[in-house]
């Protein structure tokens, strides 16, 4: 079968649907042994790709059909607009078997994303331990040291002996097997985090030594509430695989990981630019209802349409100059879009100072500074050369003047707004991926507009 | 003085700049004591943020001030643009000794990044080991595991004790501590990695064993040739925090990190975002001079003007019917930028699914089917809306169809193109974040405007 399959995935692109649909089929004859083996032939790409391309349905029906185990490494891999689907459609019993598999900081993710109710049935079926890390994670917010952490853990009371943890160790080497762990932590009686332990300290310490005489003190720790901006600084800062959490009360509630910190940034820039091209509301995949998919998409562009409307009524207004000088049509697309690049470019340069942390969301009048330079520079140069086209097709010296002066101007008002614009949403605390856009580009259009329409108005006897 | 710079820092923005440029005034005097003394008061953030404004010249001054390790952290934490500046400027000898302390990878990127004999002459530098392991690194692409590990392992020979190791480990305590060790790795005689031995398992065994007899058998390793995009998928699959790199004759010559991993592609997105707004050539900072900055702003806005004049020059062809119609104009701009819009939101689906793994890049007609019927419906509902305006405003119900015809049309164009082009552009090996925007607002101008002055033409009588 492992022939076939590979035979089949490398033929042209009309073929790539057969294997889900095979797929599908053995599933939906409830043909469990079958569907399971099909799936094991594939490769890590062939399944995510097949398992992604099923109903939801089906979807659902195929995992209930796997171990929990491989469930949940199916759901660690599958986008989350599909997890979510998947689990709300499982039996709960079934759902608390697998997401009792995945670590608490993503049983958390996907438990937060489901109604109340579907969250609720789920949780009362996981054993007691995860039940509790689940209710206390999903009061976290996402971005926060409290909603990225793990609460698999190892913490021993300051008083343990070296010898009592190496038994620990050695008795629950299984279950520890599967957390991550870098350091083991040290507690008081109370629960609050008085030190650190190092594995290799352990290792190399007297037997009847008690933890508080081998462990680092005064341990470094991060708050539960500290914002993922925060805690990207303090890994930038820190070469640490990991970080353990402490409550308002310096109680130890879990540990959050260098890449749980890296993936939530990874996936806060892929946000990024997909809101900035007014994907929102959720990730689009074509695999969606084609409704859904275009509903969302036009959230934005109805808001879009808007804003270009009311830009181009500035055309409107100059109607009478316009008719005077037809040739002046071709240019305000033009230079609509130029001052659009223009602006987008001083956009991305803030938001990447903002990133970088070498600019601080007050200094305005240092980034318009640094653009009105460059806007005048750009400005010449793009001006100077559409000018230059005005002058050459059309003979008219004014008409380059007009149209080039206008584009010049423009450029400026669009890096200065375009510089701008990021650190005023960053103050008022607005997403400037998602604002910074539509806003520029109307105001730009609309200067635009008005100001090549009014210039050619003013010299409109030598453009005719 | 604390507390003088705390109240400067919380004051309005004009004064931001007064850190940097005290601290510049410290470092050209030359008194490195107070210099060192203003920068150990500041906190790591306003520490960034004052380094970075620092001219090119006192940066380099400054890291020549600080111990070779103090240099060391803030070269990890400078933008690259000013860490390969100020190492260019540097003494080789001083740079030796704070590159020395930078971890393997970091060394082999900043080193990397020099010209042939400024990186020749630090090499030289360096002790031995170092020397030869930055040697090897730089001989990687930045893209592969091999470009990514870190040459900082641990590696016994599969015949060694248990206690030899904790005996080695023990003595080296101190060197080994800013290792990032998760494992220990086992090699046979001719270094090829024959197992993984975790700190664990070598604390819970009898002294005299040999390592071959506790350590993990047939261990799981990526070859030094493996590509980003293959690492991510590796990482997804397996929870690793790290993996050992071979050779092709099978030798441990480092590990990867997850971490390392993903923070390059971390960096990824943000290049994807950036770029996608012509900010190419490298990252700009507004720290860098004004005309280096304006350059590589304007060699993407030349090429986009380009070919905006080309789209616009499909306009200049229809002179005619627009001069009859000169309200045609004010949708122009509307139909350009509502179709580059919807295009571009098409061009951030396959990215992102491209990204996922749910897509292949062969998968035209998929992709073309899902964002013609998706076309049909947006295009229908923005050409009806652009339509209605059009009729309410001149009254002319012909030019309402012929404008919302146009919209309609040309958004199913335009999602066609954004929808396949990344793809087009992955199997042509090009970055899709770089060539999709342009190619595809040239082309929907041109469509646009060309089916919205045809139709016009067509129905000229009607419109007049």
């Amino acid at each position: 079968m492992a022939l076939r399959v590979t035979v089949r995935l490398g033929m042209p692109e009309a073929s790539a649907d057969i294997v889900p649909q095979e797929l599908a089929a053995l599933i939906e004859s409830g043909d469990r042994e079958s569907a399971v083996a099909f799936l094991r032939v594939l490769d890590s790409s062939d399944e995510l790709l097949a398992v992604s391309r099923l109903s939801d349905e089906t979807r659902a029906k195929l995992l209930a059909m796997l171990e929990a185990e491989e469930a949940a490494s199916l759901l660690q891999v599958l986008p989350e607009p599909q997890v979510i689907d998947a689990v709300e459609r499982l039996d709960p019993q079934v759902a608390a078997e697998i997401v009792s598999e995945l670590p608490s900081a993503e049983q958390a993710d996907v438990l937060g994303e489901l109604d109340e109710t579907g969250a609720h049935a789920i949780i009362e079926l996981l054993d007691q331990e995860d039940a509790a890390d689940v209710r206390r994670l999903v009061e976290y917010e996402d971005d926060v040291a409290g909603g990225l952490m793990v609460t698999e853990f190892l913490a021993y009371d300051q008083h343990a002996s070296v010898a009592h943890v190496i038994t620990d160790l050695g008795e629950n080497a299984e279950k520890y097997s599967d957390y991550d762990i870098q350091y083991t932590y040290v507690t008081d009686r109370l629960g609050a985090l008085v030190g650190v332990l190092r594995l290799r300290d352990l290792l190399l310490s007297p037997r009847s030594r008690e933890l508080r005489a081998i462990m680092i003190r005064e341990p470094i720790s991060v708050p539960d509430a500290m914002h993922l901006e925060d805690l990207a600084r303090f890994f930038d800062d820190n070469r640490f695989f990991g970080a353990p959490v402490v409550d308002e009360q310096a109680r130890l509630v879990g540990v959050v990981q260098r890449t749980a910190v890296e993936e939530a940034l990874a996936e806060g820039s892929d946000d990024t630019f997909r809101r900035s091209q007014g994907i929102v509301g959720g990730e689009e995949l074509r695999t969606m209802p084609l409704l859904l998919r275009s509903r969302r998409r036009l959230s934005w562009l109805s808001v879009n349409i808007l804003l270009n409307i009311i830009a181009a009524s500035v055309i409107a207004l100059h109607q009478d100059t316009l008719e005077a000088v037809i040739a002046l049509a071709v240019f305000l697309p033009i230079i609509s879009d130029m001052s659009g690049c223009s602006g987008n470019q001083a956009v991305a340069v803030s938001m990447r100072e903002l990133t970088l942390g070498v600019i601080k969301p007050t200094e305005l009048l240092r980034t318009l500074y640094k653009e009105v330079t460059l806007g005048f520079i750009n400005g010449a140069v793009l001006g100077g050369l559409i000018g230059l086209v005005a002058l050459v097709w059309q003979g008219n010296a004014y008409l380059g003047l007009v149209v080039g002066g206008a584009l010049m101007l423009n450029t400026i008002v669009a890096v200065c707004i375009g510089g701008s614009v990021p650190l005023l949403l960053k103050r008022l605390k607005v997403d400037p991926a998602l604002a910074a856009g539509p806003i520029l580009t109307t105001i730009t259009d609309m200067c635009g507009f008005f100001i090549v329409l009014t210039f050619a108005s003013m010299m409109l006897e030598r453009l005719v």
